[in-house]
């Protein structure tokens, strides 16, 4: 089962400008091969379909628990591919309806993925960069607990490398800060199957760290969650359960050697989360609807009632 | 953000044999167009691109918190198709290694869906009954709130079907417990989008209900679940958000007129939920390993050094 | 602009059996890359795109013309899997509510596509024998019309190997009408193309028909069709209009020579036609619904109330 | 059966100019999840695989008369990708062989959907405005005849979300056309589908329209069709069947309270219709050809002949 | 470039009788995601893709070898799913034209992927064993050479893991020989790998071998290809290019621990090969045609007239 | 089995600047539905399934030696995409790490295919212009020889077409070398079934060539492939094999009349190609990767040591 709490992971900055073309590079971390639809569906699936539960138990718990943060991985993009597709949140959405006879959105149509507009009034969905759908085929979940963790292993490597050019080009302090954010919790994810097959198999290939071969020091976005140490944490995302983790990311592991120093160690439950953005809407775009002004005021009633 | 319970929903029975047919039929209630990876996926993103959340709480918080639900429901039915296609849990696992050569899987190249023997040793994936994967073509997030509550009282009504036809060509008590329970808990959902599109158009839209035209009390594996009120209950599955969900699922509404009587409640929190099975490994299918006895044992050390 | 009749192009027989394995071969020439799909999408498409409509008028007209004729194989392949996949019509689906608790369908979860049965009730749609969707992948217009014509022929060719091979695998004789049908069908649409692309390049290009190389004469079911001339007829599917075909299929043209002889002639309007099936409904699988009586209740009233 | 009509339901204007991005927004409305390939496809297999027709005749006889209307519809927007995508008719297409060496159409490389030049020299086909393909997976056909009709209502809902979005991004005339005319007839669909509905269920579900909630009255591209009554008008687009409908769309039922006033009516046979574009070859995209003198001169010998 | 030699690999034995669900099993080897059309889709483009090849001259030739080893696995495998569909070749395809309205091919709606037999007669195409195509998103090809080498290391291990469970499902000599050779090769690939990435990184990866943990000697089918020195050997597969493979394959490097021993070398050109099977026709199923006697007369005077 | 050569089937000039909305442009030959990976993907499986090879030697090896060149074209294109992804090779690419902070990469958020960045650095997949993956659908292979060489003339002619309209977008040398080479092989492939189809059938179907109708002269970048005989010559593109193909292409056969005049030759083996591009890595982009100094000095190392 899954609970969930209304706060994203961290609380994203205001983008400067709506820019939907830095929306859709964003898409390509949401729906793409190794973007966070794809690490969520594996591990999602994996713990789903883990064999010998109880005897493998470290193990299990880690792609369980991991699971749980991706999830809030994919939030953390969608969030990111609205806000920028929009633009910063108006002082306003309930001024009186809009004339939609002037071709307001023209601009809509020369965007890359002018779909999104259309479908989701810029609303982030299981894409990638140019459009196509997340699927079953980025999903291997084959029970082999050994390659199950090699194919993990290499898909955050794979991702650290999508969010790195990602990065590179966008000048949005949204889309960089989502980006600065998801390299340093990636690199824990390869960190931790890392550590996990050198149990198994006593290869260490956490050596292979970091792909590419840049230290996350050289980002300034990741910096601050450097500084507090987040590359050394993971979560159980459980308000009680899969602190069996600490069998394989504690025993004294350290740091990778590139990042900062310190003794990895497992934090029970979630990180404190920031807020969600608004996302005011636009009548002119039909969203929440053309006239809102009664819906809110049925909102306001039916909450007042109910209390 | 998401917190992640190492229980079920609901305990499954069993499967009295392996029947990968009938895990075959189960994928439809997974991976089809109105499968629970559609509920999942509409609700996950359209509480993602919600717009003026403030005004219109109760209703971010009403699709906010059946995503939640829904999640543990692809879980549910996940295990369900791994239970179908391995059989009743073999009483050890580690037996020495088997000779391979026998064609010992034989019948597998002849159940209807080969490849998830092949890729997934049984597990679930995100496809339907015929092997099609699950995609973005399933989702709808238009930031319109009428039209997406419309759609969700379709999609709900639709999976409702879907359920029913999945039933009635299954024997086995793992399958039959999915369904019975997923028809109770649909039930619910397809209610409380109908609620809401009521409050928001004064369109008796509940009245619709059941749709198809057979009420719960009907499916033997329903009662329970109606005896002890599941179908009035909707649960906010958050540790503390999402209790707005009062402000449309409670206001003195009452139970649908031909399931068990009584007032709409929500329950903060989620139910109380049950085992996931073990799903105990096939080393000649390579599952968790070939030899995996070594592997129990690091598991075990690993354990032990980290308490 | 399309006009409805409420008619088959011919009546089909009632299958001897419910055969859904059947149903699924027949999908293959409604849906597969050669089938009724395949035929209509690239006449419609081609027709609305063609370009110098006027100066070019014969051979937009025969495009344009099959493309109405194409509709209607489309519909007839769907009845004919519709028919299989539920057998002979029962006498009456007014009985009072079934019990659906004892796995009345148990054996849907063997067939081939079980999908069809959960997600429509035996009915046909757009796929292949496989489950796989058409798509936009089979439609060529180029907007050349040498190549597209050539291209055309090369369709109709293929189409006629296909409805071969699934004729060879049926025993009933719904399916095997439809077949019969369309091959005669198909055959006069390769001829036409082949008539057109001789006219505007000089190459005798159907002198490669029949392919595959067998007469049409060997497959009993097309006898009837034969001795009525229909290898002969090209219709305009239209109250007025595309008589311009009349340019290419006629000006003395004769039958292929392994056809029975005669002139090619073109017949204003459409074929007589036959009468569409019941589809007796299933009220266990939900078809038209669970108790219908009600329904049909009122749609008499309200008929009668409309006269 | 289907019978073809050498006319558009409407004449469309010319485009002011070639805008390829324009022709491509409009894409979403032919091959789009809540395109015209949808209700086609929607509705011609639920037509086709209608349950107990004889019983249910004037449901039945809705779906199969939209059918048909639909057909149109597909037909109008591929006219207009077609005419945006190409621009205004050039006055002759007859010059002599051009030089195709100097990179002529450089500017096509940067449009969005650059393979609607090279496949299709502009024209339409199904896919959506991010080039994804129209599939199986957006029909739905249960055979349900409560849930098929609540899906079409939800279904024209959408369509004319998307259609009002699409229109919001469009300048040039030939695309604003089509969206009006497109948004009254279905505005009507939605309302025939929710007084269906209303009949089978005593739900007022007409009561949600219009969604999005915006009178067609805003856009001025609907006036005429408004003024001349046709947001109350359902044709039969049959030349004699499906009279029944107006059991459905009648019984003296009234326009939409936002609409101008009047009573619901059925029209036996179309309306009147306009003209097809010619759209003018570009010999230089080898359209009709390279150099297609000769093949004009073939056919209108042919024709002549034929006479 | 690439040159084609009229040889398979191996010559693989004839079916014991026709099996087309064994064909079905071994496409997975074939199209799915860890099949053959995969590692050769994913080294034939990320060997065009490779950057700097001058300074990393033996990785990219080690990629680009390997390349077109792989071709030859594609062609193994669908010569394998060929013979399985159709099984052993009949004596002669000479024989009058065959009755074909007696159902000859009734089972072959019966059998898994029936659309092989309408559309391919039998014959491989790039899809799964549950009838999915293969496709782009299987193909990783990032430009970094520690992550794409870490990729194929993980896909051989993939498809080790699919070639022994499809294996474990054959009992025809056909199948099981095709999975034996491909078994030893593909082990000699992830080990190629593991050395080029352990050059590179300083991690042994290759200490992970094999994966899953069962040696090749427990498989009576790889048996030959040991005791030849198969798993030792890597091939240049070019006339005169890419031997630059000693590099990293050479060295002194030795067998795994669980294969015979021995150094590794590497061989120029390509293994010795076998006969490619004659795939008799069968001219009921209109291969090469319905009355295929003309066509051999004409191959036949054409060649001798050619000499 | 296949040997592979290490150079282009010609050298390609560099681009002039880089321009990957140009590279998308000839995506649409590479993974299009008539580009290079559609005719490579159609003749090796239909060389693969083909029957009874012996009695139809030269149509099989016509078939198997065009499979070969095709490789080389896939290769061609891949090449042409990934140099004007990423321009003219840069003097160096060892200078020190560089600071990726900056955005260096912003203007690839706006070319048309930005995930080709992303996942590829600009490398070529099999996708076409609109970011569509070539797959199964665009395979014919039936074992109907005549039928699938039928479909092979025209798959050629709708390649010329694409290539012809690709070509004209391009004003880079880059890609306009890559389209005159291709044209003016594809002219052959079209050539060589249309004569493998006349000896079959009688049909002279030579003589709708070319088409479009336009001659190769008409093209300044074929011309120095025209002057030197390339579409007189048929390579057999193997060390001893398929030289049976001259029954074909050659018996006197002539250059179609709007070509430099001459008899038709066989060529046994390949062209003698040229040279393949460096394709320099970009260390800010992670090609090779990000500091990939110690790397090359690990390939300069092994290599010596391997001498």
């Amino acid at each position: 089962m899954f609970l969930r709490v209304d706060k994203l992971q961290i609380e994203l900055p205001p983008p400067a400008k709506q820019d939907p073309n830095a929306g859709a590079a964003l898409q390509e971390l949401l729906g793409g091969k190794y973007g966070e639809m794809s690490t969520l569906g594996n591990y999602l699936f994996q713990s789903f379909n883990f064999r010998s539960k109880s005897k493998l138990r470290p193990f299990y718990s880690l792609v369980a628990a991991i699971t749980a943060e991706e999830l809030g991985h994919v939030e953390l993009v969608t969030n990111g591919v609205a806000m920028l597709n929009n633009g910063p949140d108006a002082e306003a959405d309930d001024e009186g309806p809009a004339d939609i006879s002037g071709a307001p959105f023209e601009m809509m149509k020369d965007i890359r993925l002018a779909s999104g507009f259309f479908s989701h009034a810029g609303g982030g969905v299981p894409i990638n960069g140019n459009a196509q759908s997340w699927n079953n085929d980025f999903i291997t979940t084959t029970g082999n607990v050994i390659f199950d963790l090699l194919h993990n292993f290499h898909l955050e490597c794979g991702a650290r490398l999508h969010k790195l050019r990602v990065y590179e080009t966008l000048s949005d302090p949204t889309g960089r800060e989502v980006c600065g954010y998801l390299l340093v919790r990636g690199s824990v994810h390869a960190h931790a199957y890392a550590l996990a097959l050198k149990n198994l198999t006593g290869v260490a290939i956490e050596k292979m760290l970091p792909t590419p071969n840049i230290p996350l020091g050289n980002i300034p976005e990741c910096q601050k969650y450097l500084d507090e140490g987040a590359h050394r944490r993971l979560y159980t995302f459980s308000p009680k359960d899969y602190s069996e983790i600490s069998a394989i990311w504690g025993n004294k592991e350290k740091a990778l050697p590139g990042d900062p120093p310190g003794t990895l160690e497992v934090v029970e439950g979630m990180p404190e989360g920031g807020k969600i953005q608004e996302l005011v809407g636009e009548p002119s775009a039909f969203t929440p609807d053309y006239a809102p002004e009664e819906m809110y005021e049925i909102a306001a009633k039916l909450y007042k009632k109910s209390r």
